[in-house]
């Protein structure tokens, strides 16, 4: 097992430490952890985000556990050098066209939650949101009109193989669930769209027992709101899913809690957490290290198969919250370290 | 004052009806109301949703009263025959650049909403969505790749001019508001945002009295979950503000009361209420009329300067939500009839 550890800027350091320690408790086997730079630490060390011996690493990798990355003092340096480029160069090079965000409400916790708890708490939804493709990397720039005018402009495209492959991983997943499926698009305008819906219909004639809707990315935005309980499975593009997964996520009320995983056509994946960097406590020795701790275990599950491991430590992640032992994000005292002891304790 | 009425489809009709009691209780002068069809009625009864004496008569208006379009029945017509091209051609040949929606918590119906009541109950934004432009009138179509593949494309693009007319009506908005100005994009990932956000700091150095924020999307759909107080004013494009604007609306619990409005260079405009055309309960005298009341009054101080009229309406309205004359929509069972005799009793 060869991961490659990208702790990042900001709070990211910390966490991943006690997401080590996880790992490092449950006595795997040929664990070799390898470290790299990535994001504004990065930039400061060798002067790119994401460092050729980074990428050179992540590559010959199983694995990748990625912290976070965002550094303030990184805001005024020209675009292709800001951390979050980090982020998009490794989808690309990686091609992990699937991202994988359980949003599932944590018992006793519901109240966190800006939705009513009874509507909060019914919330156990999974997005796939396609990770390589869409307006993020179709051609874009700046140009100037016949007019004279400047003028921003951005691609957005999808071919089917693009399409099909994501769905048949969103249909895969659905199946191990509660067989229901929503993909979202906006096919009432964009043809990206009406493509997308063609093929997700082409694709689910495999999954017969997978009961597919499909919704409006603006219905989806309100339905979220309304009743996010409705949904199972949802499958999205990338700036449509970028933009619901983030709300979902919201919807949960503990954003500190929740991982994710971007898996290609291998085993191969990347593991992080969807909060950010927290420039703001880093250093302090308060961030909430499960989000990070839940993306380790995620990385078990779907690079190197060990479920029960996996369950292990998500048991243990939430048998920590139900006996109240809470970080400063969730109202409590809990150190970084405290929660990453008491997840620990659990596994021994 | 020359006004368009377009019912359309659903419970257009029965709503438009309360709309029209409420404007000629207001003894309006010179009121001239001419009726066309639009829609799916349209569609069935001249071959097209937006036929070209409806268009003729929209052009020569001062204002259009719009109900709802959408029918089940029109669901398999080929695209451009389609109830909602009805919309898109119209917000195209009126050049109505600029859809302002309103959402603002209701007091005593905070408990509609999905979001715990506190939070709810202060919402008071106004979303500024550019209308015209965007991935929605882009280039788009189907291809075949290189590689043999189908393929959709859609092109998203804005000029200079598209984005700073709709900042300055936005900037302009805030000025007689709170004073805070939040702009929305995806200027991390796209070009047509790094623009927008560059035209947008241009256009504020002329209201140095409204504070400027900037947030990116998936940032913005968070916030409207976690503390959508804290938005006064926000401006976004077409697709952006399709999404945040239904999701908005629907934080504020009762979407059957939210009405909006659509401008451009002069003062007519297009007024509808944001919810649909609900063909299932069409025809039952049970549509809350709220909503489409509340677009008259949008219509009476946008296109036509009357201030003090709208604000009565509204108060009205206000006034028989208070009383507890509540529709169906909202837990009661006030018929569309009696919602319309409600408010015009309170303008006698
Ligand atoms: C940092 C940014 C480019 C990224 C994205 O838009 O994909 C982030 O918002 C995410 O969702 O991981
Ligand atoms: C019907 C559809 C084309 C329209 C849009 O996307 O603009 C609708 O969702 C709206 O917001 O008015």
């Amino acid at each position: 097992m060869h991961i490659a550890v990208l702790a990042g800027d900001g709070i990211g350091q910390e966490i991943m430490v006690e997401a080590l320690r996880v790992l490092d408790a449950l006595g795997l086997p040929d664990l070799r952890l390898d470290h790299a730079d990535v994001g504004g630490v990065a930039y400061k060390n060798h002067g790119h985000p994401l460092p050729p011996e980074t990428l050179e690493l992540v590559m010959a990798a199983d694995a990748v556990l990625f912290g976070a990355v965002g550094d303030p003092e990184c805001d005024d340096l020209e675009r292709h050098l800001r951390p979050e480029q980090a982020v998009l160069g490794l989808r690309k090079e990686m091609q992990t066209f699937a991202n994988l965000r359980p949003a599932k409400a944590f018992a006793g916790l519901e109240n966190l939650s800006a939705l009513k708890p009874d509507i909060a708490g019914a919330i156990n939804l999974l997005i796939f949101r396609e990770l390589t493709g869409d307006i993020y990397f179709g051609e874009k720039g700046q140009r100037t009109t016949d007019a004279g005018l400047r003028e921003g402009y951005d691609i957005m495209a999808y071919d089917e193989e693009e399409i099909s492959r994501i769905a048949h991983i969103a249909f895969n997943a659905a199946q191990g669930r509660r067989k229901k499926l929503c993909s979202v698009d906006k096919a009432n305008v964009l043809q990206t769209s009406v493509l997308w819906r063609a093929v997700v219909n082409e694709v689910a004639a495999d999954y017969p027992d997978v009961e597919l809707s499909h919704m409006y990315v603006d219905n989806a935005a309100m339905q979220l709101v309304r009743n996010p309980g409705q949904f199972d499975v949802m499958l999205t593009g990338n700036i449509f899913g970028d933009i619901l997964s983030d709300q979902a996520s919201m919807c949960v009320g503990s954003i500190g809690l929740l991982a994710s995983a971007s898996l290609g056509t291998g085993t191969r994946g990347l593991y992080e957490p969807i909060h950010g960097s927290a420039p703001d406590i880093a250093g302090q020795g308060i961030a909430n290290p499960s989000a990070m701790i839940l993306s380790a275990a995620m990385m078990l599950r779907h690079s190197f198969d060990m479920e029960e491991k996996a369950s292990q430590i998500e048991r243990a992640v939430a048998d920590v919250l139900q006996q109240g032992i809470l970080g400063h994000d969730l109202g409590g005292r809990a150190s970084t370290c405290e929660i990453g002891d008491a997840v620990v304790a659990r596994l021994a």
